[in-house]
This record gives C-alpha cells, sequence and structure tokens, in this order.
C-alpha cells in the first residue's frame, strides 16, 4: 500500500500540449482555492528534478503545474539561448493551458524566466517566489569551472541525482544529510520519468546565463518595473549563484521580501521544506497588494 | 471604555529592580507558555519607544520584559560608551529578576547588546531576534551626519516621536504614512511615562556605536561562537545602519535567518508589525535547535 495520493509530483502522469509552435511536457496535479503555481525549472532540470517535499505540499491548496521548456525533457523545439526566449516559450505554454493568472515559482534559471514573464506580461504573473537566482547583470552566475563545483562535476563516481547532493546543498554534515534525503524523494518517481538533459541542453541553457550577464542603461533598472509582490528565497553558502544576487533582486525589486537559510546552498527549498513551504503558503494565500506576508 | 487591557505596553505600569549595582526600570507584562521576551532599545529610545502593535502581539504568548539600560530613562547610573558595558548592565537585570534563560529581541543598539550577551553567557539566551543592527566591525553604522539623516535631525519643526517618522521610515508615501501610525501608537502612553534621554544618553550611546565598528582578528569571526536560532530582521532602506550589516549577520552567524523587508527603513519592525509579529511568533515558537520556522 502506498499513501501518495494522485496529487503528487511522484505519480501523476506527464501530459502534453500543443501550443503556438512546440508541444510542451508538464505535470499537473493538486486542488484548492489558490491560483495555480507555474514552476519554472533549474538548469538541465527536468520535471523529475522537482522535489516532491515542495511541490506536494504546495499542492494541498492549488494546483501545481510544473513544466519543461522547449528542448527539455519531453517538449518539442530547440533550447533557447536567451532568458528571453525562455520566457517567450513559457508564456506559450500558458496560453496553450488558457492560463490568464497565476502565480509562479521560478528556481535558478527558472527564476530568471520568471522576472522576464513578469516583464513581458505583468498581467499573467500574480505573485511570484524567486529561490536562488539573479537578476539581469548578477555575478558570478553559474561558473561551473570554479574549483567548489567543478571537482563534483568531473567526479566519475557521482552518477544522476548524487551530483546535486553536492552541488546543491551545503559541504556540512547537517546540509549534506538533507541533500541525501532530497535525493531520495527524487528517485521515488519509477515510472513515466522524463528524459535526462544532455550537453546540448546545458550548452544552450549556458549560453543563456552569459547572456543574462549582460546589462545596458543603468544595471538592476529593469527591476523597478517589477510590482508584483515577490518572495526571494536564497541559501547564505549557494556556490552555484551566489546569495550577492539575492540581495540585489531585494534591493531593486519595488516589491519583494528576502528570505535567506543558513547552512544551505542552492537548494535552500528542498534541505528546508517544512519552513519553505509554510513560508511559500503564507506568502501565496496573501491577496495583499504588498509582500510582507 | 478602553479595550487595552493589563498586557500592554501602553499601560503596564513601570517597576524597577535592584540589581547588582543599579536599580532598573523596567515593564513586565503578557503571559503564556513561551520563554519570557526581553526587548532590547536603540539608541536613546526609553521604554516608551516600544510599539504596543509589536509587543502586545507577542505578548499574547509570553511575557515581554522592556528595559532601561543603566543611565537611560528611570534607571540609575552611567550610560556605558561600550556595548560591553551595556551587556554586562543587561545581564545584571536578568540576574536581579532571576531569569536564567530567555528569548531576546535586539532593536538597533539593542541588536548589538544582544550579540555581546549571547556571547558573553551563551547559556542565558534561548532563541535571539535582531533588528536594524548590524555586527562588530559592521559599516556605515549610525552616521547622523549623512544628509539623508541629518536634514531631518536638524529640523526645528520636528519635534519628540516627530523625528522618528521620518529617520525610521523610507521616504515613500506608504513607509511614511505606516510612520505616521507609529507615532500615533506609542503616543497612546500617557500616564508614568519614562524620562527622554538627553545629549549625555547621546553621547554615550555614539560613543558605543564608534567603538563597536572596530575589530580585531578576522572580521566578523566572533559571530561564529554564536549558535542559538537567530532571526536577523531589516528594511531594505534602513539609513540608520544599512542592511548589508545584516547581510554580514547572516552571512557568519550559523544558524540565522535573514528577514528583509521591501519599502521600509531602520523601523522595519514597527512598519510591518502585523508581518513581524507573525514571523516573530513562528520563530519564537520553535524548540528547533535550528532557526529556520
Amino acid at each position: 500500500m502506498s499513501t501518495v495520493t494522485a496529487s503528487s509530483a511522484t505519480t501523476t502522469r506527464t501530459q502534453f500540449v500543443q501550443a503556438r509552435n512546440e508541444t510542451y511536457a508538464y505535470r499537473r496535479f493538486g486542488s484548492g482555492p489558490g491560483s495555480p503555481l507555474v514552476c519554472l525549472q533549474h538548469f538541465t532540470g527536468t520535471l523529475d528534478n522537482w522535489d516532491p517535499a515542495v511541490t506536494d505540499r504546495l499542492a494541498l491548496e492549488r494546483d501545481v503545474i510544473l513544466f519543461d521548456n522547449a528542448g527539455v525533457g519531453r517538449s518539442t523545439g530547440t533550447v533557447p539561448d536567451t532568458i528571453d526566449g525562455m520566457a517567450a516559450h513559457a508564456l506559450d505554454f500558458m496560453d496553450a493551458l488558457g492560463l490568464d493568472r497565476c502565480d509562479v515559482l521560478g528556481f535558478s534559471l527558472g527564476g530568471m524566466v520568471a522576472q522576464r514573464m513578469a516583464r513581458e506580461r505583468p498581467s499573467i504573473v500574480r505573485r511570484m517566489i524567486l529561490v536562488g537566482t539573479a537578476p539581469r547583470g548578477g555575478e558570478d552566475i553559474m561558473r561551473l569551472e570554479k574549483p567548489t563545483l567543478a571537482r563534483h562535476l568531473s567526479d566519475p563516481m557521482l552518477k544522476g541525482y548524487a551530483v546535486l547532493q553536492k552541488i546543491f546543498f551545503a559541504p556540512t554534515v547537517s546540509s549534506q544529510a538533507a541533500g541525501g534525503a532530497f535525493i531520495e524523494r527524487l528517485a521515488q518517481r519509477h515510472e513515466d520519468r522524463d528524459t535526462p538533459s544532455g550537453s546540448g541542453v546545458a550548452a544552450a541553457q549556458m549560453a543563456a546565463f552569459r547572456e543574462w550577464e549582460q546589462w545596458t542603461g543603468a544595471r538592476f533598472g529593469d527591476l523597478k518595473a517589477i510590482h508584483q509582490p515577490t518572495l526571494v528565497v536564497n541559501g547564505i553558502h549557494d556556490e552555484m549563484i551566489p546569495v550577492s544576487n539575492s540581495y540585489r533582486l531585494a534591493e531593486h525589486l519595488p516589491n519583494a521580501v528576502l528570505l535567506v537559510y543558513p547552512d544551505a546552498g542552492h537548494g535552500s527549498l528542498f534541505q528546508f521544506h517544512d519552513s519553505f513551504t509554510r513560508h511559500a503558503e503564507a506568502f501565496l494565500a496573501s491577496d495583499s497588494p504588498f509582500a510582507p506576508y
């Protein structure tokens, strides 16, 4: 007997929707009064990289929608080499589902896409959670060649999810233990799994990071135009997208609360999933025009 | 008919306790299962500077104890010119009340005193909330001569609490409105008011800020020894003790969650008192050894 219900990232079947130009793979589960929550994924991540401890809890009060951008997992098309291109696909996907207003959870790469969506079509985003991400013009974004990351990424003994335990979590006993629990939760899904990302996905997404580091005009100036209530979240020891980028988001977004976790890296939302989902639920449940919750 | 109960900063009578060297003025109110919460006040602030919207809400679940450090308000003695000296008085005060374990809310200057208490006698502090404050070696602490502050502090039209509306809140319509409501709440207490601080208090406390900016050895290194779960809070536009100091606290305290509010200055806890007290309650209610709540 399993206690997993249909409202779980672990068991929900993958669906496909034909949009303007592409067919996108997605999973939709949950119920409740909240706005649908569209989840935008990290570098090389697929539908199988969302932690059920986060998504299933959030699905108790709303539809949760996980989504493969173009060229990722089983979505058709080519991976864009700009964040703008990815945001256009995300909007196409939402149009295909008939979603004209939703909440957005953007993690890492997905948080950049979320910012572009909010700029491109402000009416579609009600509230936004940006985890482990950076504004355009951010610094030290996904420099996988730095020793703290490269030693894990080049380790032939680390296969599949195991590398995520190393690079998403801090090098402490407590954080690594949380990382171990995280990859066990990911491994619970056995059927209807997504196509893992290859080097082509990684190369295009890495190009998008490099382009995102460029800016024109006032640095971080475009954030002033994003008025949606926003919750910015990070781990204090994030080696992949350093926490300074979250500071800049909080300083330049006019309506953002910043929440930073100790003893945590890029995957702070997975390490502290109980706390993160409590904060996310309180933030998303608010109808205030102001971010504080 | 008043709806104010006895558990209110607005009406609770001031008490006095004879300690080792001095007699300290304090107010104690509230009830409930939580650890007593000792509140440590800001530059030149007295018992009358605590916002009842914050203290009364927190007093629903615990004793709240407001305290005048030596030489402030109606406490006897001389205002120390170091944070260490103030922490010694705070510990004397707690000894006199027979408190051997409590939670601490330290605001601004009070947050520095709280850090020293936690270092000096770790067993006495269970959980700690540090608002609008800085670590030893922090930067740009209480530079009242900078134009954004000096123009208000030197304005002869701003008397009493009115100056706090300007310097504790951001220069936006929304933040200033919250500041106006804050000083109205402070003004609700009519009887048994505290002695306002004069220039002697200000001079000694300012000397303590200058001393606190100095460090020896590794900058921020002493924070590593503070293991208590800590919640660090600030407004993103704090002109008095800039938010970068809160970033440094979160980066160097091993067990601290950082929460930063938008559209707010030094007085973020008063501006967003509903949100702040919700977060503070959740944080203080936790018995976890870890700060995330």
